[in-house]
């Protein structure tokens, strides 16, 4: 069965508003969880309104990492359906990979030039300044006959490579030997068709390693996380929905892009956000908007700003709400709680506002209340299904 | 995605304390089940504070064997990785069975001399004596060339086959054709890797009713649920858990060797396995405690002996919160409902206390509750990857 055979030409628009890292765990004085703690009056009254329930975004127990989390928010298979880090990466620096392009993350590092042994994997770190001397540097001298090969600044020692070329494929092994005291490792073909790409990215490395020999110490590079795009059909086909994203940080922009969905300009605050969103309402059928602060605050174990950020969020959504979506959904891509200052494997809780969603009597938007909601446990890359469903969107399957 | 890949360097500990048979249904005159029945507070306390939630072993509507029941709960795909009712039929007599060896479930039986048609399935049957003084003779007397054999005593006309050597597959029909008044059916092979196996065992069967000509009415065997070994991943490289066993049953004792924990020595009670809990503390990362109580009072019907076993235990259990584990779990392998007398596909009680666990105002331990928490429905060989995150012990998956 194909979703795409089901759509029909219903035209509801649906609205997914993504808090980065939404779930938590009980705070240890108070026993209270960020959303419980959070005052949000209106994702409250939403929720007591709406289908609620808990999402689990790859499997039980498993903690997904952004790429994973968003996939599975998009309806794709998040585990076949990997994005490799370097894409990720480059995504997070702002280029939109092509379909042609294989990415990695690379360091600067330091190499002895006797013996070729690394004595600094992160090669200083070189200052902002001198990282976009490198890089700059690495973009005009680098060649590899047969491919383009671009380099770009990130923070500190770190840099995005991409090479561009026919019939890269990224099975590769990481040259990054992880440990100092020992010479970075050759770069190998995991299947028979990488061996192409591998050999562009030793000619690659021993281009970088020309161009930086005086330039310690920063003389050679460490590259790791080699991707390329993965193969995704568009939320135009897949789900025959015009999508946009409204999203501030690089990376949540390039994967909303990966699947097709049009980026939108936006200043860098909610308010910003929701004003894109009112201003392309009837452009399109699906917007993603996704605010990052509540995965920030969760990664800096700041319970109270995450709490906040979710406060603060709360304001505006009766803005969105007067837009009147056919579908309005709230949720996370995974938790990050405070207390763990990291992502986690908790399930996420969800909402989903429509006029035929079947309330249950949820008192507010929380972890708990979620899981008592109709829509119980369910995997993540099941949400979108349920969206164009909530929508109208979608036919009978058989007579 | 294997989870030995997420695996960290964390080391909390994981107690999985198993009421075999643990869930009930309804009495017909309190409308209670044996959880809601018993006086369990130390249990219910820990539940108000825990994930909890329902299991399907196997299926939904599938009543599990204990086999089955107990891979689940280790994680091993229970309908996959089966475990010849042979095999346990070994382990269920102490036999810990070698990977080249394969068993199968004997009955004595009574066939007519002249036309071999079986005249009684279960000979006699035999009484305890006569059935070890049987099991000596075929000892001592059955050969088949290329090949050992062995018999163990089991309980009235049942005994354990095992035959031990090389190229040995179990995809074998059974001799015991269920009714009187037929000959036994000849043993087939149902792959061409199991026609050496056939083989062995027909050769075996004609050297057992030699042996057994004069000694009516046990002057015939019939054989059923031929095993052998399932090819497991211990528990070590899975989980990169050191595991160990507290059961007093044989065949739960065998389960856990199969999945390569190591069975301690116990006393029959269950302060006995407390008390080898204790003084294996700091010795393992992962317990195994198996009590048989409950399923045995559930096969009797007997309601109050089933929650008598429960409240017993949980006078206990602060002693096992007091070792202060990472991560307790408490359920079952199946459900028992004494209303049944026998196992029942109804999803088993869990509860899971952790210091990231999400309480939801369960308040108390019993099926009810239990459908109302954070972990919702779902499969119990599922169970093991939420005990791993739980602890802590689980990477992010994807970046």
């Amino acid at each position: 069965m194909r979703i795409s055979d089901l759509l029909n030409d219903a035209k509801g628009k649906i609205v997914m508003l993504i808090f980065d890292g939404l779930g938590g765990v009980p705070h240890p004085d108070t026993g209270m969880t960020e959303l419980e703690a959070a005052a949000i009056p209106h994702l409250d009254a939403i929720a007591s309104r709406s289908a609620c329930g808990l999402m689990t975004m790859v499997a039980p127990g498993i903690t997904p990492g952004s790429g994973p989390g968003h996939m599975s928010l998009f309806g794709y298979d998040p585990v076949a359906t990997t994005v490799g880090r370097g894409v990720l990466e480059a995504l997070g620096v702002g280029h939109h990979q092509a379909p042609d392009e294989l990415s990695a993350r690379g360091n600067f590092a330091t190499m002895d030039p006797d013996g070729g042994i690394i004595t600094d994997r992160r090669g200083g770190p070189p200052s902002q300044d001198r990282n976009g001397e490198l890089v700059e540097r690495l973009n005009k001298m680098v060649k590899v006959p047969g491919f383009e090969v671009k380099f770009i600044s990130g923070k500190e020692h770190r840099f995005v490579f991409v090479l561009k070329g026919p019939g890269l494929e990224d099975h590769l092994t990481e040259t990054d030997p992880q440990v100092t005291g020992v010479p970075a490792h050759a770069v190998k073909a995991l299947s028979s068709g990488s061996a192409r790409a591998a050999e562009a990215v030793k000619l690659a490395i021993e281009s970088i390693n020309r161009a930086l020999a005086d330039m310690a110490p920063q003389n050679t590079v460490l590259l790791r996380g080699f991707g390329s795009l993965p193969k995704v059909e568009p939320f135009s086909v897949r789900y025959g929905l015009k999508a946009a994203a409204i999203a501030t940080y690089p990376m949540y922009r390039g994967i909303a892009s990966l699947v097709g969905m049009d980026v939108l300009d936006t200043g860098p605050t909610f308010p910003d956000q929701v004003a894109v969103l009112k201003d392309h309402w009837d452009s399109y059928d699906f917007f993603f908007i996704h605010v990052k602060g509540t995965d920030a605050a969760g990664h800096k174990g700041d319970f109270n700003a995450k709490a906040g950020v979710l406060t603060q969020c709360d304001r505006l959504v009766p803005e969105i709400e007067s837009l009147d979506p056919t579908v309005f959904i709230v949720t996370g891509d995974h938790s990050t709680p405070t207390a763990l200052k990291d992502h986690s494997f908790h399930p996420v809780p969800v909402l989903i506002q429509a006029s035929t969603a079947i309330p249950t009597g949820t008192a507010a938007f929380t972890e708990a209340e979620c899981s008592r909601g109709i829509l119980s446990v369910f995997p993540g890359r099941k949400l979108m299904q349920l969206a164009l469903a909530y929508a109208g969107r979608l036919k009978k399957f058989g007579a």
